[in-house]
């Protein structure tokens, strides 16, 4: 046979599960899209169709709807432990299973302001309103021996209004760039952090507490840099969280320079004082990079768009 | 001629102007798409090519732009009325403009927390982050005489986990639903309300608060109601904006039934009373209504998706 | 009662329904996406929550599929016109129902070219692919006695490369728009256009062929059309329907100007005679009108974007 | 200091370049959208923000523009190899350079039928319809040594309706899934490929033909496979591939399973015999596999999807 299958995964992708749990009349949400990936010996399927090595993709959705109430979902990134442990464990053919999960979040809807003639606020439980255009993300992989946690989030939108320039850098003969003192900084921040707990030996950090402290850091760092560059910024964002949170070794960013132009205003008899500012679409910048701790290999891809 | 032209308008869509305050160290933020449509004396034009009576789109945009720096944007209803009556009193053929905004609204990154070793938070006053997924949108027309101003919001998503009821339907031979006594009501509000400001003789509404009021009375509407039909919930989310807001006499809404269905989970040997639920995407109920105050013609088109 | 209930629908909304038909060995496809908006005496769901005279919305959907079986798809509008009638007619409380109905087409995958060396080409009449970014609408309504269709098209992307001029225009204080007598004139076609059948008393157009010829006629205009402005494109497509096509009274359009702005290369030392465009993507210039037949009343919704 | 820098990259995405070619009154349109990205002696604007090595990505941006007139569009990777090459030669900060472009299809409007009674066919050479949702992909790397150039396509939709099987798979406690003998087969093909031309010494495939008849092969093997699961499927587009052009010496497939669930039409009294289908959104099953000439080691990234 002059050709060969080479790496090769499948399951079902973007399961959409919602777990309600009741606490008295109080409730909460946990909002999730789960994409389960497994692979194994999967070579008959590839060469002759044969299915006697494949648990259906079908089967792996329902795994994902039965353990959010088997399991229940503390957090996702247990949610994934648990998925991921079971589809290796329990069938010989499967030697790696990776869970992506997206979390939406939601807030409580307040109703207990003084104007309010109605119902309390304590009688009112169980509304919500999704809360933000961000996404938390994280995806579990597991191999029957290691765990590689990589979390993070996307589609965080931000701006700072002053204190950002950019000067001094090289001019060729396609260089028509002016020199900014003051201009405005703006991305969507996409980022993925990897944890240095690997093995059920280990014990296992508290998730959800490490993603607000890790976000918080990550945005007081943008908020606080006088930024020459945008790839000071995000350096500045990744060695925060870094010194921050010891259960982090290594973090990517993929930050777009969302573009404001400020609009010349002359032809018009007006001076733009830094005021009005033109919100471009495409062409972006886009900066990537790696921040790792001192020491550590790289592990996260550096395309890791969709992880 | 065997044919002839009708209703018509053109200009210059989706401007994206982004107008930065300086208030000392403390920046202010509005960030709009602004689309602008202009219609009057246009048959030759369409009829032969002559652009005698047309401002170009592209002026439409730099009028934006300028008008960001000259009037400022105190609201979005407010920045629409200059650009309105500017189009209609400058230009002869012009007889109507209409604006249409979309205001996305952004809020401080707070870094005063007591963990911050960094600079303070009263430092840090050109930070912010965007808010939420929903959007703020206006439409303002103005004939030269008389003002018809619509606002509303959109891509507000809400969930109630209980609460909810729907039985007691007709039932026809294709009718397979069963009755539900404790559903989950979620939906993507998308409303627009009419203001019965109409004339420059009337005193103006406080643009910024009534939105801030009307969205309130909403979501408490939404919140408190005990529900037996999406269209119950929907006319006690209007009539409770029209009765607590003079200024406003006429409510459209679009709500699509965000279905999460129960999950199955018997075939597992699981019981599921009502943790576990399925989000689809397609199809969807769609429920679309006109609240009124009593007495009042309605104005706002049946179809008002890109109002 | 100091708010009342205004003009309401409701129903099932983006069925996707995919019907194929086997005719020996060779299949064809119908792929639709069917939302139904029923109304009537409705007013009690509204006020009370009392579902007495409401058919579920999950019957709607259920009749959408069942009438793919019964009734087949001969055209989206013949499929529109059974389901339209079924509801007014089986359903007292229910006065009008509206059709809206999105087609996908697809073409064969043909295999049968001189260098396949495998199953030839009339073997293999059950495969295809997805043809084209357009999509095919039609909306079908029908109150118990009188209907109205209304077809169309949208996202159908269009360039002239040449034969587009832009000059002659009115100039204000805001304009700073060059005069262009050889431009890239390039749109998304966005197109509803109105039947005169009306009446089961008429004899029914031939709405496959009818599709087929308007979009032509419309093509060949665009092409054909030496443009002083998207204005008078936008005319001649629209006379060019209703001048061909006796069944047709009514034509609206929706044209974004898509621009392609000639880039400044002479910075570089090089000249740009018409060779290299940055298209743009917001803002753009949205040409809107509708053209009729002499003697008839408009009657397409000047806002047709979700029609 | 704790934290060092790892991989990193910039440059600016998204330039959208077209370049039309005038043949006399016959034009040909090129439509790109161009994605910069660079990296190498990069560390001191991440630490300290100096730009000093940093060629703007507005000058990235630029040098898109220019080529396009300089050297022409004569194929995606030609363009991306002259851009490459070009910003590794003529910086000796930038040690790689990596080019990502979309290519958008257009063909020809006709207006030759014999219906026309306007202007002949060969007088309108210069109107163009896009072409397919599919979107051509390329990417082109250079280390100022070797070449790698992968390309591919995205959003080609394809539809078996019969010669599809799914049967004789794992069944475990969560296995719900009933076995199918005659089911609908349809996906969405993302496929990149690999060459194996390295280096300037090679003699370079011709691009376009490439393209062109690795879209047929592919296309041909999914007509003419009788399915017995979509790996199978995917495997022998794969292998079509690598056994029908030398030039190409790996190729992964993302390919999701677009489910279309038979409808139970059983509660109306009809049978449904493989007619009538829905059409589901979320989740959907998700294939992924790489098929490689034997011998040559692996290259494209398991994670291809914006590549």
């Amino acid at each position: 046979m002059p050709t060969i299958l080479g790496q090769n995964q499948y399951g079902k992708a973007e399961n959409r599960v919602v777990k309600i749990v009741r606490d008295g009349d109080t409730h909460h949400i946990k909002d999730l899209n789960v994409s389960v990936a497994l692979s194994g010996d999967m070579d008959d399927v590839h060469y002759s169709g044969s299915n006697a090595n494949v648990l259906p993709t079908d089967t792996t959705k329902n795994t994902v709807f039965a353990f959010a109430k088997e399991h229940g979902i503390e957090s996702a990134e247990q949610f994934g432990i648990h998925l991921a442990r079971h589809f290796v464990s329990s069938q010989e053919p499967i030697h790696r299973a990776r869970i992506r999960i997206e979390e939406y979040a939601w807030e409580r809807i307040a109703t207990s302001d003084a104007n309010s003639k109605f119902i309390g606020a304590d009688e009112v439980q169980h509304s919500f309103a999704r809360k933000g255009m961000e996404t938390r993300v994280s995806q579990i992989t597991y191999d029957g021996e290691n765990w590689e946690i990589i979390s993070g989030l996307k589609d965080l939108t931000v701006m700072n209004s002053t204190n950002s320039e950019f000067w001094g850098y090289v001019k060729d003969k396609y260089t028509t760039l002016k020199e900014a003192y003051d201009r405005i900084l703006a991305t969507d921040v996409s980022a993925r952090w990897r944890y240095n707990w690997t093995s059920d030996e280990q014990p296992m950090p508290n998730w959800e507490k490490s993603y607000e402290q890790a976000r918080k850091h990550m945005l007081h760092a943008f908020a606080e840099t006088y930024s020459l560059s945008l790839q000071q910024t995000l350096y500045q964002m990744g060695s925060r969280i870094i010194n921050s949170r010891s259960e982090i070794d290594e973090i990517r960013f993929s930050l777009p320079n969302n573009h404001h132009f400020l609009v010349d205003l002359e032809p018009f008899g007006l001076k733009n004082d830094h005021e009005v500012y033109f919100a471009a679409d495409r062409p972006y910048g886009l900066i990537e990079a790696t921040v790792l701790r001192d020491g550590v290999e790289p592990k996260i891809p550096v395309d890791m768009t969709n992880l």
